[in-house]
């Protein structure tokens, strides 16, 4: 399996111990988390090559954040050091009807200061087999929005194929400007990871009237954005996350997949929550796993569903599961009796 | 908004770490907990003003009990220090059909051992605009049964409404000397938080047999023993917690208010546990709040119902939240989506 | 009530802290655990008199895995101490779909490698009046299979019942062995705890095809399976513990009773799991507490089906609740309404 | 060797962790201690058997304070059960120049309240070999005093020796009263531990002027100091802990023993102090471990040195060190070399 | 007493759990802390009214900070909330001859990015009776800086004594940028805390040569620099503290104070350090609190010395110690023995 | 500077917190550790390439030890992945007269159970700069030795020096035994690093009588035993540590380094430890180190001491310092000052 590389910023994850409040908070858990970060690890995890880019300080917190992926298997080669700061995000565990809060304090970061010519794509993208972003990267600042292009520009020189998370964060970036930045990178994008709500913010698309039922839309309405995505920017593949919350504690967790104009849904897992940090990046490393390895669209977006329906039990960003857990819960384990 | 005054006593609350046993435990938590002390935590954290009013000893513990309410902005300044002992309570946490259990420590504490006449309530009472108390108090000795009397009185003087959670302990004291000190009390209560197992326990008041399906109150049983008690002493307003307890771990909780001889009867919301203790409290905290915000019956039944619902989701026997977060809940977000 | 003699392997429990993965792990939480020992603890708290026999090493470790016997008042003057070392298993715990998972690292434990004429049964028999072990002591080694029998021999001598819990481990031993040396023991056991999957893997008893729904024994195929085993080796009493696992977090538990040549069903427990490990031993050691008391066949089943109830929602190896505590849940109260 | 008792208080220590002052505490160690059932378990560790009396609550803090002292061996089974709290103290640890901080919260403990009558010390002292108690026990109420009393008489009854503690505690009683109540149980005594200070407290029982040095005493004065307790009461052996104290974190520690009017010096240690709690009890522990073995009197006094200096590298009330420790000790070896 | 103003930034302190190093933790200590805040704190503690000013972020992260403050009775009332961050500053614990570490992300703090005109210094030195800030403070941002004129000309008008530390941070400005803006801030000053080194790097003063020692200045090389700093600037009073570091973990503490023309040098303590951050600052809040007292020179200095000596041996920025504590060790009594 | 390989075994390391006694202790540390990875681990903190070769098993807890090298930047692409178990050692840590204590684990790990044969010596030093093993290595079964000397050849082939510790282990094989082994690997060693206790252990070979002073070696009796081993061995270098053990909290700490027929002698450092385990394989790494960069024997020594120096300050098996501070504490800076 050829490495895959992703590229955005890596945070210092701060989270009160269990589910205390921030006012309660004495201690931080320590984590690192970050949305392509998170992708790297869980592929590395999964069993695939995988490389980070980024650019983070000199310092020993910057030496912190490298080890939280060089633990995992991550290749940390071409992570710049320098600049001041390790942007940080402090993380509140909700429960029950309480909401999990999560407050950024990224601005400043070594890789949100990052100019364009600062990295060797070409290097970076000699040996790779795939690229993935997200929409966060770009967002971060109007250098990373530029190293975003040369990164997708090299890629294409290459021949390497390009997925993207679309992930609209409102306290990054305005709606029109994420709009016409993203619309600057689609078409070099083969498969996108998008909502129905990112669709909207970013590109104004919505699904038809009559694909809406009690405020939700329909299956029929998740397939319309699809094929409204795949057609304006001419992506041959789009996968939604679909998640009912009930509660902080519990979700309804499935996946779909447009592809080659056809529309596959998952199954429907109840997920008892432990953390959904990082779900979704776990559904995106799932299915680009899953493409690696020439699975049919049924299966890589069962199999990233099923990826993506662990993370939710497993503390941290980081999605720290094999190839062969997520196989077997696609495959109808879930029950969880213990294995010896 | 005016101060609200709370009298009671302030306790160190032991707990083991998660959900331990207490015979595997090798650490506490150590936290402070009380009735009416979590009722001005709780105010405070709402936004309002909050003073409470106890005796705690000179030394490191009593000051440990002070910080702790000082810590979430309650104005302690009234706290006569002095007295041997501060409270202690042991707090075992549930889980499933295995109760939470309570062992109190509390004879002999510096507020149990304090005599009438050791308080200056008029200064007290000076700035108030609210006074509450539980029946906790008045159970811990005669000297705190006298203190809450004078308490009383001088609010009245001060014209200063007065609330009280029924709050029966019987291992506090017997059912006739609750219910002959309590009805001493009861003529200067304008808003009376209890439950029909306080009503029965204390007053002796029961709904009419009709009012029973399966064992539990009907809608109608609540209503007839909020209306009695509201006759019997002449209470405006009779507020009752209504709490399904399906396990240790899992709850419906709703509540009613019973005002000008109109029943409300609020949402349901079913809760998994995080910890339930100070729940009832917290319903008492909203009510104050919102009575004193001049919010409508309907309207300061669903913000205590909701507050109190987001108090089973926190760690401790304060509700440390935010007004925004009890209304937001109340006007319908109980899914638990994750704020960035 | 006579003393129970337990005979078998302790081991130190090595678990990441919370929900944390192995891959996670910072610390381990180090109990002690295995499955005689967890029954002759769950003995001695409901209030028993028990006592445990093994081989354990001199060191200091050793001292810790006795010391968490005696902690609980487990009588330990019977432990040999020598040996090269004390077991170990890692214990990561499951959420939602994610399996608990258990790795061990048992070879070459000192009690693995105790040999025949070792323990002085004969004294250690003359005070008791229930002897019980599980299919995973023979399976340790050839010693301890033959030590197995020893130990049955001498009960028999002593007029001590002996119960069984057959517990079948696949990575101990081939299932050829386990059958074989289990029907050497078979005959002197009065009481057999197994479930359809032990008495299919361990002696190839089925039950009938069409006492199976859904891929699932019918009550009628569980009676079945216990009429064979009854039947085979002449075993009076044949218990069963019936787990449907919903998720890792979530499993309903309940049990069966063949006694007598009738079968006896107990209630159902839905359980939100804290920890598992351990349920079907205290399950064993609920039923002995129970028929030592001298309950009825059905009394006896529900006494221990709520005591194992309870061990989900207790951290640990060990059930630590006192007989009344399964009594009430037994009696009726499960809705976990806090104890003050 | 014949079983040690020891009878007095078994107190909940709570202490916050590392070096936290009371004041920034979240979360408390929570052991046990207390001067006599230290010594029942240091003497349990050292290799005796050890057995303690006292009373505590039937509730489960109760029997968390019994199993801390099975957990190491004691024997416990004439502890009685009743009464209403378990007396708590509060510890806070020093460093450098900031002293170690004590707050007792024990009034009105189970044993406190015990009356004379409640314990069977014939059944107790008929397997005894040694009886020890402290001057707190009698300072406790003055039916703790009576029951001292008791217990010395049956220990004569039954031939079993004596040992007392001095330890005087200002917080319990004045010094007459101390005086009075000690000099009634002395005759029973046959060997006394008492420092100088408690020699002046309690007996008003002072070195002769020229014995001090530079407000010291020198070992003259100790001497002196002994003499006069042996002769006063007829106590064959008196001795003495010396202790001098460059910081909380830094003491020179050594001892005295005054035996057949002999005077004997130990070496003395430098010890870097974790935890000094205790440390005087586990001297007595070690002279009394040592004086059962039967060694001469310098051996006695160094093993019971060396054991206590150890004991100052331990966290806890407990000195949980075997005798072989003490003895390679007291026999030079203190480089402390890692041992393999 | 007269309330204490002080004005500064507070951050969040992140520091690896004991010993650890940054790139081993797993888990951070959040506390508080900065020069300014830790004098309010340290002036509460001590017991005189103290008041804290600064800006900090409206959400939970900044409401942790102000909570910090109140739980030890600062008044926080003048705290604007408002900006984007909370300044953190990263703290890894030396040992032996492995400094201690501190790493700051401060940049783009609220109070850095905070603008004159925005506090209303009239009404917050009302009612005060001295002001502190650090030359930390200036440097953080222009804006800061002109706030700090802002207030020490406010502090004038209200007859407002004023103190300052000197404090020199290479990383935040530069020595000339430093020089020139500290010299328009001491014509306020009466009070300043200096070493040599700061007197070197902000006003170029340096000891005449025969005033040093190996390398060390001599006393009086300190003097000198006291008599140039105080006549530059027309400072009544130079306090100086005089560390000599041996390693990480012993240091000796001292220090002099130049008043009146005239020089006072103080005992030296050894200190076995548990935590040496904010040393300097308790140094000041000692000297403003015996100063408020009226004390005289040598005592105000010998309190400041012994406050400070115990600062070292607390954990975090705050220096929990009341003014018995510091009385008693200035006394003479720093033996560290228990305090029962 | 060229790629360090490292040959041994790689153990699971639990500790109890802080200073508890292993039967306190109810939560383990779990880290790694092992003499060559921890060499491996310190090499690559300093700066250089560092490879480890070793075998694992498959499962987690496999996983979790190749983690702890990946996180610190250790290649781990020739660790072998099978066998049944992960050795296991137990560290109890004393303080003041109370040694450290270990109870190793480690029989039938992964790696002693390798056979020759199994690992690609050839791919292996394909790119190698440097080998080093220990005398640990040989001593876990015959099959090591046989990879020892396997390791050996390959590296003479491809010209990569070699460096061993001799470090004997009584526990792991007789000294005639580790005598004979060890001979057959010395010739091809070029640096060996050995105390005086080895060389009489293993080799049998003593300093002359006249070396000896107090029972200590004199500085001509290191020198004279590093002749002998140089001279018997042909081996060019031979390094020695110099331990003064004053208690298990406070060492002295030197080395000594006989190059080219000269000896030489380090400073000494005085050492409050916090970790004492790993102090030799960080003098080892610091040794390599520094040959790699060319540095001139004394420079060689000096770096090595201080490097291992700062090892006694840091927790757990692995050096984690770089290059600068070892560098910095050589060229004189161990006043262990903040650095900010």
């Amino acid at each position: 399996m050829k490495k895959v590389v992703t590229f955005g910023e890596l945070m210092l994850r701060l989270a009160p111990e269990g589910c205390l409040r921030f006012v309660q908070a004495e201690k931080f858990q320590a984590t690192m988390g970050g949305a392509e970060a998170n992708v790297a690890v869980d592929l590395a995890c999964l069993g695939a090559e995988a490389a980070f880019v980024t650019k983070l300080p000199a310092h020993e917190i910057g030496q912190l954040a490298v080890n939280s992926l060089r633990r995992f298997g991550v290749d940390t080669s071409n992570i710049l050091r320098g600049g001041a700061r390790v942007g940080v995000y402090y993380c509140e565990k909700g429960a029950s009807q309480r909401a999990s809060k999560v407050i950024y304090d990224r601005a400043g970061s070594a890789i949100a200061e990052a100019r364009p010519g600062e990295f060797d794509w070409d290097a970076i993208f000699g040996e790779a087999g795939w690229f993935h972003f997200t929409g966060i990267t770009p967002a971060l600042s109007e250098g990373c929005a530029a190293l975003c292009l040369e990164a997708c520009q090299a890629a294409r020189r290459h021949g390497v194929p390009v997925s993207c998370d679309l992930n609209y964060r409102r306290n990054l970036w305005p709606r029109e400007q994420a709009g016409r930045v993203m619309a600057g990178l689609m078409p070099y994008v083969r498969l996108l990871v998008a909502n129905e709500e990112d669709a909207a913010d970013v590109f104004g698309i919505h699904a038809t009237g009559s694909d809406i039922e009690g405020g939700k839309l329909s299956r029929e309405g998740y397939a319309d954005v699809a094929r409204q995505l795949s057609e304006r920017f001419g992506i041959p593949e789009i996968a939604v996350t679909l998640r009912q919350s009930i509660s902080a504690s519990d979700n309804i967790w499935a996946g779909m997949l447009y592809s080659n104009q056809k529309c596959y849904f998952s199954k429907e897992y109840p997920v008892h929550i432990v953390d959904r940090v990082g779900g979704g990046d776990s559904f995106g490393a799932g299915l680009i796993f899953a493409t690696l390895e020439g699975q049919s669209p049924a299966g890589r977006l069962e199999f990233a569903v099923a990826a993506s329906c662990l993370k939710h039990s497993i503390e941290g960003d980081f999605n720290v599961i094999s190839a062969g857990e997520a196989r077997r819960l696609a495959g109808g384990s879930g029950s969880g009796r213990v294995q010896r």
